[in-house]
């Protein structure tokens, strides 16, 4: 799946290249459940004007969903909100000296008026974002809602499957 | 704008009757953008029965977007996310002891598969919880989608009418 | 000490097979001791609707305790003992970013209404778990009662015995 | 029901006298469930042989639970559990500069050995604390049993008949 | 001394007017001292456009020194220092439910190559923030030098004066 | 008890006026175990220079004991322990924002080589600073340590003469 | 310097033989001071026994300090400290899951009547117990007091000589 | 560039020489923007006398800016600041049991009256005290303000020409 396909609606962006060994995990959940997205390294803070610019043409770019990464004083998500409607999840990247405390108060305490759906600390909060988001497009698009309930069911499977937590692997 | 509207596309739920001093602030959002909504109480610890059967109803129902608001050891919005492929964004009630952090910790640190997207603790993220179900909806409607970026527009415009912090009221 | 006896009156769940490296110092205690016990991998978010079912059999499969541990936003405890009158002792499961603190508060801040014993985070919680089942089955067991007197002093001989921390091993 | 009934099979002890503000709670749990309980002020630091002593008898004089409340470094639940194979609830107070996060430390990060069921900071704690604890004597008391399912089903109906959470009072 | 004096060399800006109970006491020492500031409401979230024109103006504007006030995920200061090269000077404003701890980290985690040179949460920042932008201005300002080594003796002479605690006021 | 008597063996200065509603606590337990104490303000911000030669002249002052409170980033202690090899108590006082948590960490975190011993946050830290000085002091002083007996006593009585929480007062 | 010699004042006890790789730093400034010390493992919750009977005879074996570090539910300082006169000074040993937060919670917010003198997390807090047992001690033995200066003065030294920390090593 | 250039307008002080490791990324800065510093180490527990020396002759010496880095119970920076009106910014070193968040809050929770502008905690934090301190300098020196420009949009560029995560480097 092309990460610049011309339908994509969900747009992966992250604070800085390292963040994508986080992000990377929501680019792998859009893959497994066909869903074409768009990703890029927008700093709110070295590239402040690209980020407004970006906001600004997330309608136009078809965008539905803008999923952001960012660790430590994050403001990337809660700008875009700013900047746009196009609903913004969150994904507090977990930083080196607090573990992605800061990152989270960052970007989940958001003051009325500006909302950033925020999911958790990490490479689970991204996948989840990515889940997320594509239940979202769901609500529109059956193939995908079919696509998600797979996904949902097999990782109910998996686990009802082996329920014994000592047997290999 | 009656909270039981037969079209109503957005449930407001709580853990508790409490909960509705800060859910209520959700509503106000939702009545002002003209969004129809349903209001009710389900708490996952002592209803734990209606949580399912009121998850496994959410499509049924016409739901498209779940708001769920619980304190402390807030397991609401994350066993309605686990019952349905309905999004659910999640709003930690402000607690008595920890101010909240228990209930953004047990809300928003999900494990990957099941998310909730999480707002900020107490009133702000309720109302914001509001704002971010209307920026969804918005995606395919596009009245409210007028209507919420009005209500963007005058908040902004409140904020660029009164430079001054220090002039009354 | 086969861990699906007939007799278990202790069952031993977790939220995922990778908590098995916490709880199996659970098991360790329940071996050591000669209480039979049930071990199961069972997700609050994954497979809720197994959660309900083993909450709701607990009683007939003649469960007197369930141990319960889970990570991060850990709702398997607590909603086992929304489920069953059953008691549910809950084991914090250390978390990558937040070191367990998330898995703590999600565990141990109940509300009224609906309590889960709460242990350690990690390991020593997990073993823990195992002792205090044992002492509550004790109450009406005096073999277990007297090979838990005999483990307890047992760890005290240990350091009576060696009260100068400098020699080896 | 008088709290020194001779038939009581639980203790509420607690650190100072001012805990009792807390530990009531617990108390009217009981009394609600007609559960016989003692009740006693026990401080860990100013009267430490008091509560040596008071360990050491717990079984001679019939408790079958002890439920203890401190706060601060509170070392009250801890030191009992060290001294008895009665199990021990704790329950965090509330502190002052702290707000309880020091007192649920010092109750629940016990070492593997000795543990502690630690519940809720503050009165929830106290409350679930006198469930759990009549939840593991009800598994030996048919009537005790069937009053807690009574009184579980009340708080659920009570939560199921009032569904609307804008409706008085 | 007017907020507006063409000469003011420092701005004082906050995201919200109800933060102006904060940073009000950053305006009154730069009375005291004399120093002359302009003073505006620019909320990063919902006035994004005019926090971008204000900073790119700022040197044109002849500011040497942004103070700026923010609360919860308080992105105003860190935009500002990444759209100038004027100094900014960051004050967490104390939050409803973390008290600031939000506002703090939001403010000084910033990432390698943006800096904000953050001052304490509330009241004591505000002031500390005028002080530091004093101290930056007296650099070059040999008058504003003696004011501020004058405003520094007499709160040291206070302390000298008054050595004994019990004594009125 | 004159807190400026020339024997007085125990020092307790802190950062500001506004500490002595803290301290007093310190000495009302030396008055109690008549105990003579200077008393004073000194800050190691707004007066570093008074700090210094207060620790300078404090063995010829004849002060065994500091006892050191201030809150905040609270310096005060641990500058008093470096300048001088007269033992050092430190007392954390509550902090508005962060409750006093940042005055904890400022006094007990000091590194390698200077120590400060480091009591309770708020009012309970400063009446056992005075109970530890105390102690100190009556390892040389019989008459000391027999009041010291007594006080202690006296508090256990006070416990063990009221077992009954729920009596009045 | 052996650790039992018949003339030892300080005592350096611990919860358990693992915390020695903290406590021996205690030791080795002890030993370079040539301050006899006894050093025992006493684990208030698996030896509560001996931790009573180790206070109760400390003034008989001539004990003037007691330094105790512990981690985790640190009960061991508190319940020495509750068992004697004798100043005790509190390690917090660093732990698994909260990095020694909990261990400093359990040991420095001691109630009002019994001070634990608390330092440092970790090593630095178990070399500074020594540090400051030994100041005390030197109130009253002038050699010692003289050792102290010299070991204050050679790490000052130390820093002095080496101002800059490109420098190798 | 020489570290102890004639003409250093800014000292790079800091606690103990293993906090180099966090400050030469100060120093790094400061060498790519050709800014000369001083660079030494100043205790201010182990070499009090000379932290108040180097700060009263921080004017005659020439500096303009203090950066100042130090970790645990950090008191470096805020007693240079008591001691000279020459502005100081702090740099929170990254500490072993807690982070950095002591060291974070001993630094920046100054009181009201003596400033100190708080930069991240660890490496970020002390580029960042340069580049704020190069910022500082460049408002009366065109030159430093250009090359500050350079630096500021290479990194921008950077971001720019690299817009895509998964390419290497």
């Amino acid at each position: 799946m092309s990460s610049t396909a011309v339908s994509a609606r969900i747009a992966i962006v992250m604070g800085s290249k390292s963040d994508w060994e986080t992000m990377r995990f929501a680019a792998e959940i859009l893959d497994s459940l066909q869903a074409p997205y768009h990703v890029e390294v927008i700093s709110a803070h070295r590239t402040p004007d690209k980020l407004f610019s970006f906001a600004e043409r997330a309608v136009d770019n078809g965008y539905q969903i803008l999923i952001a990464g960012a660790g430590g004083a994050a403001h990337l998500p809660g700008m875009l909100a700013a900047k746009t409607l196009v609903p913004v999840l969150g994904v507090p990247v977990q930083s080196a000296a607090l573990s992605g405390v800061d990152s989270l108060y960052s970007i989940v305490q958001m003051p009325r008026g500006i909302p950033v759906g925020t999911l958790a600390i990490g490479k689970s909060g991204a996948a989840n974002a990515a889940l997320l988001a594509a239940q979202i497009l769901a609500l529109h698009d059956a193939p995908l809602s079919r696509r998600l309930a797979d996904w949902r069911k097999s990782q109910s499977d998996e686990v009802l499957e082996n329920p014994d937590p000592r047997l290999l692997p």
